[in-house]
C-alpha cells in the first residue's frame, strides 16, 4: 500500500462469534465517483481474499444495489449500484455481510463534479499538442527518482533506465511551453509502471489508478492539470488499455480467468493490423495479432470480458473527471477489441460529447486511418466513437517529402497527393498530424540538421489541416534515430536536470542555431493560435510544380497564402495559376519576415529554400 | 461516304417550286434502334446543311416526335422521339418540311430485339478474359490492310504504324482461344481512327458508329461477335468516351459551340486523377484534369453537354444491341465527366441490369479505385454505376511482388496486404485483375525470363478473387517494355501474319519454354473454367512467411489450397498454421502435376521456385 491508497477508509469489524473470518479488503476501484453523471450505473471492483462470499448492503438516499457478480475467483466482488439524477454528494458505507451481520465496510463517497464538467471541450484544430516522454523532460523533485516499493531506480547513465524526469520537472516549464505557444500537453504515461526494468517509458502500467510515485503521484498530476489550465494548456492523458503490466497486481491473482490472453506458450502478436480489417485474414492470424502479447512485459487484456471493460471505461471517466482533462490519446489503438473499444468511445463520449479522443492508429493508408475515425462510412458499419484518428499517411510522406526533388509521386508531392485522400474521413479537422513521436526518427536527423527544410516542414505541418502535434526538443532541433534504440533516441531535454551543462529552457542556453529554430517555431506557434483562419479556414491547394507547393487557407476574415518551396534556386513565382484564390488581393505579408510581396506584377520572388506564409491584404 | 453508310436511303425531293432548297441529310444517329427498349425516348443527331431550318413530321404506329432542338450550329438538328412498349418493328419516314411540304425524308428503322437480350449476362469470375489489339494480333484478310478513303496506311516496318492485323485474324484464332481455356475476349478499339499517324491504337476514334475499314467493318465485328458466341466466348467492347479523335467529322462542323474542351491555347490535361476526388483541389486543376486534352490527337469531349451525353449513352447502348455484346471497358474512366459517367452508367444498366461494366481506373490505392466502383459507400453519395473496377493496386503489388525477398512490407507481403483493402469494395468479386496490358511493361521482362515466378504469378492471378484479365503472347512468353516505346512494346503475335518467320499459334511454332508456359496456362485455364470454388468460393488467406504465400477457396464442395512460394530452398512446410482451413482432409492433389502431398504428418515438402494449387481430399 502506498500513494494514494493510504487514505483508503477500511475498517474491520469483528464480529462476537469466535468463527467470524477476517475481511481484508485490499481494493474497491473506483474508490470514488461523482453524482451526477449522465450514466447512473457504477460497477465497483472489489478485492479482498475470499469476498465473494460476503452480501453487500448499503443505505443512502438515491443509491441502490442493483446486483453483485461473482468471479471464478471469490477474492473479488463485483457491485453494480444505480446512482440516481439528483442524488446529493456524499459519503455512504458500503458493508459486507455475512448471514446478516456486518463483517466490514468500506467508506464510499460519491463527490459533487466540477461546474460544466460534462461540457468540457477537449482539444482541436485551434491547438498545437506538445508531446514530451516524463522521464526525459525535466526533473522537478530529486527526492522522488527512486523509491523503496518500486522496483527501478533511477539511473541517468542507462539509456534505457530511468532518469528521473517527474511532473514537477513538467510544472516548472510549463511558462516556458505557454511562451513557446504550444497549448495542449500530451505526456506519455504517468500511471504506475512497475516493472524492474525499461520502466521509464510507462506504457507497461501496474496500476490504472495511481499515478507513479516517481513522477509524484495523484496529488502532483492534479496540480499538473490546474497549472495547465492557468496557462491555457490543454491537457491530454495518454490511456493504455490493450495491455497491462506483467507487474500488476492483478497478475498475481486474476479478477476472471480469461482477465488476459494467456497461451500455451508465450505468443506476440504478429503486429498486422491489416487483419483487422482484411475480410480474408485467417482466424489464426487474427487472434495472435489482437490476442497476442504487445512484449513479454505487457500482458494482453481481454477486452471481450464485460467486467474489464467496465472496469477501462470507468477508470477513463474517472480521470477525465479527478483531474479535469480535455482529452485522451489511446495506445496501439488497433490492438484492442474494436468492439470494446467502440462501447469504451461511446461511453466516454456520452458522459463528455466535445472531448477530444485520438487514437493511435498506425497504417500507412489514409482508408484504413479513416476505418477508425467517428462516424465512418465503413460497410461492416464500425463506429470506433474516437473523434480523431492519428495521420500516420501524411507522417510517412513527410518523412520524405523533404528529401526528394518533386517528381511525378515524390518530393512535396507526396503531401499535395496525402491531403488529396481526405474525402475517406468523416472529419478532416479531427486529424492529428505530426513528423515525429517518442516512436519516432527525429526530425532533425531525417534532414541532416538542415535549417531551411526545418522551417518549411514546420511551415507546412503548422498551416495545414489537422492537430499539429509537436515533439519535445524539436524547438532545439534535438535529433535521435529509431536506429540507436529508443532509449538512446529518447535522450533528456538539456537544462532539465540541476546538474546538466546547460539549459536549453533559456535563450543564454541554446546555440545560435537552435536560437533561430526557437524564436521561428514561437513567432509561428504564437501567430497559428490568434488566427482562425488555420485553424477552420477552408483550405485550396494547386498541383506543386518545381518544387514549390501552394496552398491557401481562407475564411471570412482572411486568405493566407502558404508558399512550401524547396527549390535551390531562386527564381520567379507566377501567381497566374492561384487566380481564382488572390483575385481582389494586392499583395501578402509574410509572417515571419514581416517583409510585404507585391502581387500587381504577376509574379513574387522566392529566395531559395524558402517558404513563405502570407497574410494577403 | 463509305462502308456501313452506303446502305442509308436517303431520298431528295425537290418540290415544284423554283426556291427549292437541296436537303442533304448527311447523317441520321443512332441509324437505327429497336422496340421494346426499355427507355422509351430516344434522340436523334441529324446532320445536314441548315437542317435546322426544317420542320419533322413522322407517321408511324406507337411512335411520337416529342421535340426538336436546335443548336447555334444550324447544320444539326436533334429529334426527341418516344418509342411507345408494344410498339411493333419496322420502318417509317422522318419527314424534313418546309412550311408543310416535305423537303426531304430518312427513311428510319425500328428493329426486333434478340430474345432476351436485356437478360445479357455479362463477364463475371467465371471468366478470364484475353486482351489482345486487333493491329497486331493477326491479319486474317491482307485486302483492307489499307483503304482508300482512310488516312494510314500499312507499314509493318514501322514500329508505331499500321501491321495490318484485323477481325478476320481474330476469327481465324478463336478456335485457340478455346483451346487456351479462355472465356472472354477484350480487344483494344475498333471503330475508325482516322488519324495520320498512330492509328493502329485506335484510342482516338473518329467515327463512334463504324468499325475500322481496315479492321473490316461493322459487319466483320458482328461475324466476330457470332463465332465468339459459339464457342463460349463473351466479347467486351472497349469505349472511348472523355475523346474523340482530331479528325472526327465532327471536329469540322460542331454539333454545338461546347461539344469539346477547346482552350486559347492548346491544354494537356495534368492527368492528376486525384484532382476528382481530392476535397482541397483548386478548380483550375480540376478543370485542366478534366477538360485538358490527353493528347494532341485527342480532342476532349465535353459530356456535361447533355446532348452529347445522349449521344454516347445510346451509342453505347446501340452497340450492345447491334453486337451482341457481354461487356463493356470504358477508357480513361475518371477522365470523363463523373456525373456525365454516372448517368451513363445507369441508362446502360437500366436497358441490360447484369451486363458487366469494367473502368480504366488507374490508381494505385484501393480506395480511389473503390470510390468508382458502382453503389461504393462515398461521402460526397457519388455512384459511378459501374459494377466492375480495374485492380491497379494489385496491379502494382504484382509488378514488385515477385522481385523481391520477403519483408515486412515487400515481396509477396504486398499480395496478402492489396487484398487486405478489400473492405474497402462494395464488390470484392467484380474486380478486373492484371499483371500486364497494353499500356504496361510485360511482364517476362519484368521477371527476366524466370519461368518459375511466370507459374508462381499466374498461379496467383489465376486463383484469387476477382476477374483476371491476361494479355495476348502471355501464353508465349512475350517480352517489351515502356522504354521501348509503344510500339515496339507492343510486337506482332508470331504467326500472325503468313509471312512471319514461324507460327506461334501451333505447338511446333513454339520454343520448348514457350510450349511449357502454353501448356502450364491451358491447363491452369481450363481447370479455373470448371471449378467454381475458383470464381465464387469464399477465400482466407495467410500471412505469407519466409517467401511462401499461402491461401484456401472454399465452397460446399470443394476446398483448393494455393501456395504460392518463392523460397529459393526446397523446404517443408508445417501446416498447424493452417488447421482451420484443412480440418477433415487428408492430402491434397496438385492441379498441374497431379502429385498428391499427404497431410497426416504435418508437413508437406516444396520444391524451390514452386508453387501449387492443391485441390484437397
Amino acid at each position: 500500500m502506498r500513494g494514494f491508497w493510504i487514505s483508503l477508509v477500511i475498517v474491520f469489524l469483528f464480529g462476537s462469534q469466535a468463527e467470524a473470518k477476517k475481511v481484508d479488503i485490499d481494493k474497491v476501484e473506483p474508490m470514488f465517483w461523482w453524482v451526477n453523471m449522465k450514466n447512473p450505473n457504477l460497477q465497483l471492483m472489489v478485492h479482498g481474499e475470499n469476498i465473494a462470499h460476503y452480501d453487500v448492503e448499503l443505505n443512502y438516499s438515491g443509491v441502490s444495489l442493483s446486483r453483485t457478480i461473482k468471479t471464478d475467483n471469490p477474492n473479488y466482488l463485483f457491485i453494480d449500484l444505480v446512482i440516481e439524477k439528483g442524488t446529493k454528494a456524499g459519503k455512504f458505507n458500503l458493508n459486507f455481510t455475512d448471514k446478516g451481520k456486518t463483517k466490514a465496510h468500506y467508506q464510499y463517497e460519491l463527490k459533487k463534479r466540477r461546474t460544466s464538467s460534462a461540457e468540457r471541450k477537449g482539444f482541436n484544430e485551434s491547438d498545437v499538442v506538445y508531446l514530451l516522454m516524463p522521464d526525459r523532460f525535466a526533473n522537478g523533485n530529486a527526492d522522488n527518482d527512486s523509491v523503496a516499493e518500486l522496483a527501478e531506480k533511477a539511473d541517468r547513465n542507462n539509456p534505457d533506465g530511468r532518469h528521473g524526469g517527474d511532473i514537477q520537472g513538467i510544472i516548472d516549464h510549463l511558462d516556458y511551453l505557454q511562451d513557446l505557444g504550444v497549448t495542449a500537453l500530451w505526456n506519455t504515461p504517468l500511471l504506475e509502471d512497475n516493472e524492474a526494468r525499461g520502466s521509464y517509458h510507462t506504457y507497461a502500467i501496474s496500476d490504472y489508478y495511481n499515478v507513479d510515485a516517481r513522477f509524484g503521484g495523484n496529488e502532483a498530476y492534479l496540480e499538473l492539470s490546474k497549472e495547465c489550465k492557468k496557462r491555457g494548456i490543454k491537457l491530454i492523458m495518454d490511456m493504455v488499455f490493450n495491455h497491462c503490466a506483467s507487474a500488476h497486481w492483478w497478475m498475481k491473482d486474476w479478477p476472471q480467468k480469461d482477465w488476459v490472453h494467456l497461451h500455451d506458450e508465450y505468443t506476440n502478436s504478429n503486429h498486422r493490423k491489416s487483419t483487422i480489417l482484411d475480410p480474408y485474414a485467417s482466424e489464426t492470424d487474427q487472434i495472435q495479432f489482437s490476442d497476442g502479447w504487445f512484449d513479454r512485459s505487457m500482458a494482453d487484456l481481454n477486452q471481450k470480458n464485460e467486467l474489464l471493460m467496465t472496469y477501462l471505461i470507468q477508470n477513463s471517466i474517472w480521470w477525465v473527471e479527478y483531474a479535469d482533462l480535455d482529452g485522451i490519446r489511446m495506445d496501439t489503438h488497433p490492438y484492442n477489441d474494436p468492439q470494446g473499444m467502440s462501447k469504451w468511445g461511446k461511453a466516454v463520449l456520452n458522459e463528455y460529447p466535445h472531448l477530444n479522443i485520438v487514437g493511435e492508429t498506425w497504417y500507412k493508408s489514409a482508408a484504413d486511418i479513416a476505418y477508425w475515425q467517428k462516424d465512418a462510412l465503413n460497410a461492416n458499419g464500425y463506429n470506433s466513437y474516437m473523434p480523431c484518428v492519428m495521420d500516420f499517411q501524411l507522417f510517412f510522406s513527410l518523412e520524405k517529402a523533404f528529401l526528394e526533388k518533386q517528381e511525378w509521386e515524390n518530393g512535396l508531392v507526396r503531401l499535395y497527393k496525402s491531403l488529396a485522400a481526405d474525402y475517406l474521413y468523416k472529419d478532416t479537422g479531427n486529424l492529428f498530424i505530426f513528423i515525429e513521436n517518442h516512436d519516432t526518427d527525429r526530425i532533425m536527423s531525417t534532414l541532416k540538421g538542415d535549417l531551411n527544410k526545418f522551417k518549411s516542414m514546420m511551415t507546412f505541418l503548422l498551416t495545414t489541416r489537422g492537430i499539429p502535434q509537436i515533439y519535445t526538443g524539436v524547438e532545439i532541433l534535438m535529433e535521435g534515430k529509431k536506429s540507436y534504440g529508443d532509449g538512446k533516441m529518447r535522450i533528456d531535454f538539456p537544462g532539465g536536470w540541476e546538474d546538466d551543462a546547460r539549459n536549453a529552457f533559456t535563450a543564454q542556453g541554446r546555440t545560435d542555431k537552435e536560437n533561430e529554430a526557437f524564436n521561428f517555431l514561437k513567432k509561428l506557434l504564437n501567430w497559428r493560435k490568434n488566427n482562425s483562419v488555420i485553424h477552420t479556414g477552408k483550405l485550396k491547394h494547386y498541383i506543386p510544380e518545381q518544387d514549390t507547393y501552394v496552398y491557401f487557407r481562407s475564411n471570412t476574415e482572411k486568405t493566407v497564402m502558404v508558399v512550401v518551396n524547396q527549390d535551390k534556386s531562386a527564381k520567379d513565382l507566377s501567381l497566374e495559376r492561384f487566380t481564382e484564390s488572390i483575385k481582389g488581393f494586392k499583395s501578402g505579408k509574410d509572417v515571419i519576415s514581416g517583409k510585404t510581396f507585391d502581387f500587381t506584377k504577376g509574379k513574387i520572388s522566392l529566395a531559395p529554400n524558402t517558404s513563405l506564409i502570407l497574410e494577403l491584404e
